[in-house]
């Protein structure tokens, strides 16, 4: 592995870049985005250089789009074509249901393998770039195949993967989407409500604690990104959101009953396996 | 201001204790509750020693109840009936309404004055017990009447808090209510229904980020405090529930088109809200 390439020198592709030079990669980073961005990391010594995507597609051994989802699916169809033999394609898409699809379609001589790190920070762009931002959380790769895991290429990604102290998930791309939608987006969604809720309670902050304010912080992350994740998985996000609505009737049905005490145990009890040792520790 | 007793060593009793002396009282302080609580909490130098119920009535200037809300119903009539004139009693109790009602009618001689400080940690006990614990949260009191914080007790109650670095909130007692309702009863319920939502989902941790993490945590807490709060404010639970539950079955309904915007624009908005200045910062 000589040469990696990564579209979208942000947060997560400038982590990627980072974390990679942490775990000894010592070959060439590229990075392919707008000239303005290209030039923040290579002057951040994040990338070695910056590049065309064509470049990346006949030079690179690895390309890592991390790019919003849209821009990966367009991306997966001038890859598909033009990455050259050999070459290894994976993504930090956040869905991955339609970009498996498509890149099941598209990719005849080069390799994709969906995949995302399920890693962030409010902060963004490549200047809060950070090698240790996927320690301790899931990496989920979402092979078409399970033989698309024995390449050589395949096995040095889950290696790196594994480097970057991540645990390394590996579901099928439908099946991610689901679980995504009940951990993820759903979580988003119930973020978002509660504060538009509170917006029509203008004195809301008077007896705000820290539990509301811990429940209210992923409702400022912006629209853009989430857009992109409703559009393309809206089906798993509506039936996560009946199932969590019908629990919430249940504990509006129950409310001055002693009755919701086995509810308060189930989700004590699922609230502590999500922390269990096997996830690795969430807590920074 | 030379006796304080505090009904309740745990938590909450224990860091009033910690945040008096850090604030200069030089006072006696003594403690109600089991053998068990007050011999630990002599120990811990957080208090100069136990007493009863009935001694606390006859030799204190400030009572502080810090029990379970129920606990705190029946000591605030035993209170009403035997705390000497003169005396100042309040509350930590996380529902006013009753509290507020109780204490209206049972007290003659002394002053009841019920308030909530809006702070706790996942630790309990008074082994937990931190000078700091109010630091930077809202502190509510809840006048029956604006004459019931003239009174030079009161004055002194309230001096003590703004030591504490907590942030004076006067709210009417069934205001608190509807209030705490939404920022605190409401959230403790998203908590806990996502959590129970996860239950059914047993490869949840296999996706789970931040997010998920951060929004489950207070699903671990113990039902019992949770069952008194929701028995002596479920009119207002129940609305605040209803109202999350409009907000999200907006969302979803615009679920995947471009008019979800306005939802993430208005719960951003709210968000950040909350975290203004003058709330102090709640984040540590």
């Amino acid at each position: 592995m000589k040469t990696v390439a990564i579209s979208g020198v942000g947060l997560i592709g400038g982590s990627f870049a980072l974390a990679l030079r942490k775990a000894g990669f010592s070959g060439r980073i590229l990075g392919v985005g707008s000239e303005r961005t290209r030039a923040e990391a290579v002057k951040l010594g994040v990338i070695d250089a910056g590049c065309s995507l064509e470049e990346a597609a006949s030079t690179a051994d690895l390309i890592f789009l991390s790019q919003p989802i849209f821009r990966v699916l367009e991306e997966i169809d001038l890859l598909g074509a033009a990455a050259r033999a050999g070459c290894l394609v994976t993504d930090a898409g956040s869905t991955k249901g339609l970009i498996a699809k498509r890149g099941a379609a598209s990719f005849k001589g080069a390799q994709f393998l969906g995949g995302h790190p399920m890693a962030g920070k409010e902060a963004r762009g490549v200047s809060s770039a950070d090698a240790d931002l996927f320690r301790g959380r899931n990496w989920v790769l979402t092979p078409a195949k399970l033989a698309d895991l024995e390449t050589e290429s395949a096995q040095w990604l889950m290696a790196q993967i594994r480097a970057f102290g991540s645990r390394l998930v590996i579901l099928d791309a439908e099946e991610h989407d689901k679980l995504a939608a009940m951990t993820s987006h759903l979580v988003q969604l119930i973020s978002t409500s509660l504060a538009a809720t509170l917006a029509g309670v203008p004195e809301a902050k008077r007896t705000a604690g820290p539990a509301v304010i811990e429940m209210t912080r992923v409702a400022m992350s912006p629209f853009g990104m989430w857009h992109e994740i409703f559009a393309t998985n809206p089906e798993n996000v509506r039936q996560a959101i009946d199932a969590f609505i019908r629990n919430l009737e249940e504990a509006r049905a129950l409310l001055d009953s002693g009755d919701l005490e086995h509810i308060f145990d189930k989700a004590n009890q699922a609230a502590r396996l999500l922390r269990s040792p096997n996830v690795i520790d969430f807590q920074k």
